[in-house]
């Protein structure tokens, strides 16, 4: 199966007519049809498909047993209306590579597995990268088994509705190690693929990222009866926060944004008692990170004092700083380079992925395809048809190198 | 039964145990029970109680055919987690103030009536006042029919539920014409008392104030990945309009709030796609008014523009200035100098009120007793002891000023 075959079955899988953004949260209806695509695929190609504990789909070529495996991979699910590229590219781009391997008549040295990994973006129980989390040991099963999404099902529970076992979750150092290399694809989420002119980059790292909660508590009174200078108005810090947040990131080069908001008690004519806003931070090193949101909280404090406001900061989650292993990313750039003297730029990116959890355990490598606007998590997230098949040239070169004879 | 006893029986109504607040919402339990208490208070003093076809309950001294009768009262209801004086302390009052009239032996000539009007703050349905709208025609039967809660019951549904009669609303004339004045002691929502150091006021105006709804449409994106100079961020022209907000209004002297907010996806790692914030203003007269959300809405453009939003500005509810009688005011204030030399401010408030609705119908006033904090609409909102007895004397001496001999 093609490609474009392989992208045209899965284009309506979970896709909302209202949107027109995908809904594929983990232990749904939606992600089952992706399980059963993905099954199919490895069927179709006589892979040997298995789940593994932690609900991770894995299709292999050769013995897994024999250890040194090259994995590649990504995951199918995705954000809240979110867009068809980010995690399906390369799940299919991986597909597609190993039948350009075959037909390229490649002798393979070493076991290859295609995996899409369970849960990746979050979306149902707040946590990010759970399957792969789990296999690393990053996230223990008691952490696992409390996490509940919004309408108050648990993860045992919604496991158990789509028929898998809830209580066979934990850290799989056995798998880990019958791994020598894993290399994902994904679709670049940001444009400095598109500012340099390439089709196809290699990761170096993933920037250290955050999340801080902050909490701006006043006092609710009557928006049409108190007096401005009675007020103790957390929306008012709120709001200079949002501003000098830009402005930090913008100086020193990083991100920073409040992007969720919890205000009570949310009526119009009610001055809040309690405006909540998150900050999600990441910069290209951690002195950065710490730069802007220090920053941030010093001037969200001397806001707030002005203002009679009570501040919490809470860090709510926090990302050190992933370097892809740097032999493997060389290695990668030689075998791009190679025949097609194709220059492949290195680059960072502000995103996790699976791969920033499975670096810790075994040696890790991201290639990129080109976005032309950079957006992602958003039904707008597009990458060009031959940019798509450059993807699929390149991981298969670098399946190619690291695998075959 | 003392103003004390009476303040006693009802503190425990619709309290929640978790805030303090009062939860007492139109057509609830809690509600039932302000409406037997104030049924058992009308008996008790031998008065002829009746709920009229909206809803609102009414306690007669006198013949309430005779017409040019004298009313006085308030509502029962609260608005989440509410204080306890916004509401009662009128309708308390004003059955305190008939005893005292009664200890004095006052010589009623006009027929007398303590009010409780249904629904004021319009929690539950989102409209505020709909008892007196509905008996004043401002509120049409086909529109209350439509008011729906948050859990999807309706206006029609919930009373059924209680035990009305809903096809029974509507517009009230008749009971209108039988009323010369109405008189509605309510406690001050703000500190001009206070500050002037009087226990009691008595109401110029409410200020003309309206509710605007502004959408700040950018465009959802990853929040890790996205370069500040790619974005299109609602939340940086919200939060610059909050700020603005304030500006303009204390340079009005006026007051402006953005309470409420909603995001779209609302995610911790996603730059909004929609922020729509809700501005709530009010000011002494027209003019300023215009000026202050004049003011906001054309910064808010500029700053819109300047970050590639889409700004829509939607004007959802607007009530022009409610002057009271002018004449039936400074009677007030005859009787209230008369015999104390009682000083007696007039003052204008920035709150909706019934007897802002009634003023359109029929002659009507309001008191106001002073407010120590000026917080209202929240469990810490007060008044002191004595403060509420010289609201009840000044109530009785307006009531024996306009209805005894």
């Amino acid at each position: 199966m093609s490609f474009h075959s392989m992208w045209a079955e899965l284009l309506p899988v979970g896709r909302s007519s209202a949107s027109g953004g995908y809904r594929r949260y983990a232990w749904t209806g939606a992600d089952a049809d992706c399980r059963a695509w993905f099954r199919q695929q490895a069927e179709d190609r006589g892979l040997a498909h298995e789940t593994d504990r932690n609900g991770n789909q894995w299709a292999w070529l050769g013995d897994p047993a024999a250890g040194d495996a090259v994995v590649t991979g990504s995951h199918l699910d995705s954000v809240p209306d979110g867009g068809a590229f980010d995690g399906p590219l390369g799940v299919v781009s991986s597909f597609a590579a190993l039948d350009e391997l075959r037909h390229r008549g490649a002798r393979f040295t070493r076991p290859l597995a295609v995996v899409n990994f369970g849960d990746e973006e979050g979306a149902r129980f707040g946590l990010a990268c759970v399957g792969s989390r789990l296999t690393a040991g990053q996230l223990t099963v008691e952490q696992a088994h409390r996490l509940t999404d919004g309408d108050g099902t648990t993860l045992p529970q919604a496991m158990e509705a789509a028929g898998y076992d809830p209580d066979a979750i934990g850290p799989d150092p056995e798998r880990l190690a019958r791994i020598g290399a894993f290399v994902e694809l994904h679709v670049e989420q940001g444009r400095a693929l598109d500012l340099t002119g390439d089709a196809v980059g290699v990761a170096s790292a993933i920037w250290p990222h955050g999340r801080w909660r902050f909490d701006f508590r006043g006092e609710a009174n009557h928006a049409g009866t108190t007096r401005l200078a009675d007020r103790r108005d957390p929306m008012l810090s709120y709001a200079e926060t949002v501003l000098v947040a830009r402005r930090e990131a913008e100086l020193a080069g990083a991100v920073a944004t409040f992007g969720k908001i919890a205000v009570e008690p949310n009526g119009v004519n009610a001055i809040p008692s309690l405006v909540r806003g998150w900050l999600d931070s990441r910069a290209a090193d951690q002195e950065t990170l710490d730069t802007v949101v220090g920053g941030v909280e010093k001037a969200a404090r001397a806001y707030a004092d002005a203002h009679g406001i009570d501040l919490a900061v809470v860090r709510e989650s926090f990302t050190p700083v992933v370097e892809f292993d740097h032999a493997l990313r060389d290695e990668l750039g030689r075998i791009l380079g190679r025949d097609t003297g194709l220059r492949v730029p290195v680059l960072g990116t502000g995103a996790g992925h699976d791969a920033g959890i499975l670096s810790g355990s075994v040696p890790t490598a991201m290639l990129f395809v080109r976005n032309p606007t950079g957006v992602s998590h958003s039904p707008a997230e597009s990458a060009a048809e031959d940019d798509c098949a450059a993807g699929v040239r390149a991981l298969a070169d670098v399946l190619e190198g690291l695998a075959c004879a």
